[in-house]
C-alpha cells in the first residue's frame, strides 16, 4: 500500500531525518534537497545495490567516476549545447518567464497580461567561469548527465582494462539541470544523482541487447521492492525520441503526483562514440553526427573477424537515484490498523536497503549493565555488517519500536535483565511485529547480515 | 618505499586505469580529473573506511549528504564571501593574471613587464546562475567545503535524531575551488572530495576533544597504510590560523612534490553555529560573528544542568579524499628487485582498500571447463564480499600477476587442471609472492573477505 499523497512522504522524510530542504534556515533553495542521517544510508544502499549488480556480479562491466565540471566541447559534440533546452516565453509587462508548454492558456500566470514574447529556447545547463579571468571564454558546464564522460573516457578505460564487445562502463554521480519549474519533492530537481550504464555492442546486436537490458532492469527494480506490477513499459513513440535514440523504453511508475518516468533504457546507436571520435569518415557511422575536428581520439574497436575498426552501438539503462529513492520509499510505505484500534506507519523496505539494519535497545537507559551489554551486542553485529547498526538508548521501548517501524529497521533487539542472567535477547520483527527470545550467541545467524 | 616521483604515480594511474585527465580527448580541463575502473574502487574503499569509522562504529555521530549548490546566504555568514580569496595581480601589458604570493619577483612571468596592478582579492568560489532569469541576483555557489551545510542542518539533524553533547555530524562529498594555479596531479585541484566531521562539544571541553580527535585521526591513517612516522603534526602558528580557528593541527605528509597538508583538525569554537544562528544576543557567543538577521533558526542546545540554551563549540577533522588517495597510493608504491634480476612494481595496499580483493585466473582462456569453474569460484567469492572480485581471463598467468601486483590485488587464485581433478586452487600472495595449494571449499576461510 503506497502513500496516499506526496505530503505524507515529505512529512515522514523531514520528521525522521531522510530529506531536508537545502539551506532551509535561509529560506531554502528551490529544487535542491539535502539527505539526512536516514536518507544518506538509504541512498547509499540503493547505489551500492546498483553498483553491485552492474560491476561486481558481472564480468563485462567496468566502473568510472568522472568529474562534474565538464569541458564545453564535450557538450558541444554531444548535442547538449544545441538541443538541451526548454521553450520559454517572457511577459513583456511583468518580466515573468515561463515554460511555453506549461501555460494552460496564452496569458501570463503572474499578471494576466497577454503581452508575451514568442517561445525561445532556454538551455538547461548550468555554466560557471573557470580560472582567474572571467571573459566569457573560460567556463565549464556542470554535467547535465553522467553519460557523456563515459563516452569521452572510452579509450582510457579500454586501454587500461582491455575488453571485447559486448562490454559496459557504469557510473554513479551527481548531475545538474537548471529546471525552470522544479517540483514534486525530489522528483524534478536541479541537482540530482544518476546511475548510468553505457553498454557497447556490435551494430546488429543492438536490438537483442536492448531487450536484454529491459529485462535485467525490471528484475533489479523487483529486488528493490518495486515489482513489475507497479511499472508500465512505455515504448516511446518515434516522434518523441531524443535526437540520439533509435528506440527507448521508459519505465513508468505511479509516483504520488502521477505516472512518470523512473528509468529510461535507450538504444543510442553509434551516435555518441561517433560524435566524439576523430577521423569520423574512416568509419561507417550510421547516426547523423556533427563533423568533429577537435577530438584527438578514435573511439572505435577492432573487429578481428572483418579486420576493420568500427564504432560500437550503445544501449543505455539510465536511472535517477533520487527518483529511485522516492519510488522505493513510496512502495515501502504502509499505514496499518492495529488490533488495539491504533494505526502504525511502517516502511517495509527490503533488508539490504534499510537505513538501519538492526537497532539494539536496552530496556532502561540509565542501567549501566544493560547499556554496556547493548553496546557489546551492537559492536559485535557491526563488525560483520557493512550497513548501519545502532544503539537506541531512549529508555522507551514502545517509542523505539514506532521510530524503527517508520524508518524501516527490519529487526529490533531488546536487551533486558534476562540478557544478563540467561544470555538471551528479544528480537522483534518489523513486518509481523512478532517477538521471539533467542540466545545472544545466535544473533548473527538469525539476522543474516 | 614510496614512489620516486609524481611522474611514476601519474604513469601508473593512467596505465592501470586509476586516474585520467578529464575531457582528455578535447585537450583536458585544467585541475580536473576522472577516476577510472581501479580508481573508483580505491576511492570508494577509502570513503567507506572513513564512514565506517565515523558513523557505523560509533554511537555519537550521524551522517549527512547535502547539496553542492548552496544558497549564497550560507556562504555570506560563514565568512566565505569576504575572506575566501587569493591575492591576484594583473599585468597591464599582456592582461595575464597571477597569484601575488606566487611571483618570485615583481615581474610578469609571461611578458616580463613590471607594469602590474596592486594585489586584489579574487574569490575562489564558483558561481552559477539558477532559474530562468540570469539577472545577477539569482545564483548559487558550488560549495567550497562540505562543512557549512552540516551547520545549517544542525537543527534538522538534531530534531529528527535527538542527541546530547558531545555528538557529531559527518559528511563525504564533492567541493569546488577555483584555484588560480591547480597543480601537482590530484593534490591541488578545482573539483575534489572531502570527508568532514563536525563534532559538537561544550565550551570548555573543546581542548580535550581536540586532542582526542588528533589521536583518532592518526590512528585511522595508520589503518589506511599511512603510519605516524610518515606524518608530521603541525601546530599552526597563531597568525596563520583561519578566521574561525582557535587552534589547528595540520597533518603534514611528504607527497612526491613536497611536504603538504593531508588533513586539518581545527577547533572552530562557536563561530559557525554562532554565525548561522538567529537571535545571536540571547547566547554568550565567544567568537566574533556577523550580525545575522536572515537566519530563521536558533542553532543551540539546551543545557539541562544550567537551565539555559547554549551554542556548542566545534572540533573539525577535515580530510581530502583525493589527497588521501594520493598519500595512500604513494605509501603503497614499491619497486622491488627480484632474484632473477628483474624488478616489479607492487602496490602494497591494505586489504580493505585494494580495488580488487581477489582475481580468479583460469590457466587457459579458451578451455571452457577451466573458465566456467573460474566463474563459479568468482561468483561464490563475490557473494560474500562487498568489494570487487574479478575473473581475469587473459590466458597469461605471468602477465596477470604483474597487472595485479600493480593494482594491489592481495590474492590471485589460479584455476588449473588440478582444480577440476582434485578440487584445489593455487593462491598467490601479492607481497610475498608465495604460492600455496588449497582446497576450493577453503577459499573463503583463507581470504577472510
Amino acid at each position: 500500500m503506497p502513500a496516499n499523497s506526496m505530503d505524507e512522504l515529505v512529512s515522514l522524510c523531514k520528521r525522521r531525518g531522510f530529506i531536508f530542504q537545502s539551506g532551509e534556515i535561509y529560506g531554502g533553495l528551490q529544487g535542491i534537497y539535502d539527505y539526512g542521517p536516514m536518507g544518506v544510508e538509504l541512498k547509499k544502499n540503493i547505489k551500492d545495490s546498483w553498483w553491485s549488480s552492474m560491476v561486481y556480479r558481472r564480468d563485462d562491466i567496468e566502473g568510472l567516476d568522472a568529474s562534474i565540471l565538464t569541458n564545453p566541447k564535450v557538450l558541444k559534440y554531444s548535442g547538449h549545447e544545441d538541443t538541451f533546452s526548454d521553450p520559454l516565453v517572457d511577459c513583456k509587462d511583468c518580466n515573468g518567464r515561463f515554460r511555453a508548454d506549461h501555460l494552460d492558456d496564452s496569458k501570463c500566470p503572474l499578471c494576466g497580461s497577454i503581452n508575451l514574447t514568442d517561445p525561445r529556447p532556454f538551455n538547461l545547463m548550468f555554466k560557471t567561469a573557470v580560472g582567474p579571468v572571467d571573459d566569457g571564454k573560460n567556463f565549464a558546464y556542470l554535467r547535465p548527465e553522467t553519460a557523456q564522460q563515459i563516452f569521452t573516457n572510452f579509450k582510457n578505460v579500454l586501454d587500461s582494462n582491455p575488453k571485447s564487445l559486448p562490454f559496459g562502463i557504469a557510473q554513479i554521480g551527481k548531475a545538474f539541470r537548471n529546471e525552470i519549474t522544479p517540483r514534486n519533492f525530489i522528483f524534478r530537481v536541479r541537482e540530482f544523482e544518476q546511475m548510468e550504464l553505457e553498454f557497447f555492442v556490435k551494430n546488429g546486436d543492438d536490438e537483442k541487447w536492448h531487450e536484454y537490458w529491459l529485462e535485467e532492469r525490471l528484475s533489479w527494480w523487483e529486488d528493490q521492492g518495486v515489482p513489475r506490477s507497479s511499472l508500465e513499459i512505455l515504448d516511446v513513440p518515434q516522434d518523441e525520441l531524443s535526437h540520439y535514440s533509435k528506440k527507448t523504453y521508459d519505465l513508468m511508475y505511479k509516483f504520488p503526483h502521477g505516472v512518470e518516468e523512473l528509468e529510461g533504457i535507450a538504444n543510442r546507436t553509434d551516435f555518441d562514440l561517433g560524435s566524439h571520435s576523430k577521423n569520423q569518415n574512416e568509419f561507417e557511422i550510421t547516426a547523423k553526427v556533427t563533423n568533429n575536428k577537435e577530438s584527438n581520439s578514435k573511439l572505435a574497436v577492432h573487429n578481428l573477424d572483418e579486420k576493420k575498426w568500427e564504432i560500437p552501438y550503445v544501449i543505455e539503462p539510465s536511472a535517477g537515484v533520487d527518483r529511485a529513492f522516492l519510488a522505493i520509499l513510496n512502495e515501502a510505505y504502509n499505514e496499518e490498523s492495529l488490533p488495539d484500534g491504533k494505526t502504525r506507519t511502517v516502511l517495509k523496505l527490503s533488508k539490504h536497503l534499510a537505513p538501519i539494519s538492526a537497532a539494539v535497545i536496552p530496556l532502561k537507559k540509565n542501567d549501566n549493565k544493560l547499556v554496556n551489554l547493548a553496546k557489546d551486542v551492537k559492536d559485535q553485529l557491526q563488525q560483520v555488517s557493512n550497513r548501519r547498526i545502532i544503539l537506541e538508548n531512549t529508555g522507551n521501548i514502545g517509542k523505539s519500536y514506532r521510530k524503527h517501524d517508520e524508518i524501516g529497521t527490519p529487526t529490533c533487539i531488546t536487551i533486558d535483565y534476562d540478557s544478563i542472567e540467561k544470555n538471551t535477547v528479544t528480537l522483534r520483527d518489523r513486518d509481523t511485529m512478532d517477538q521471539k527470545t533467542i540466545d545472544i550467541d545466535d544473533i548473527n545467524k538469525h539476522l543474516l547480515i
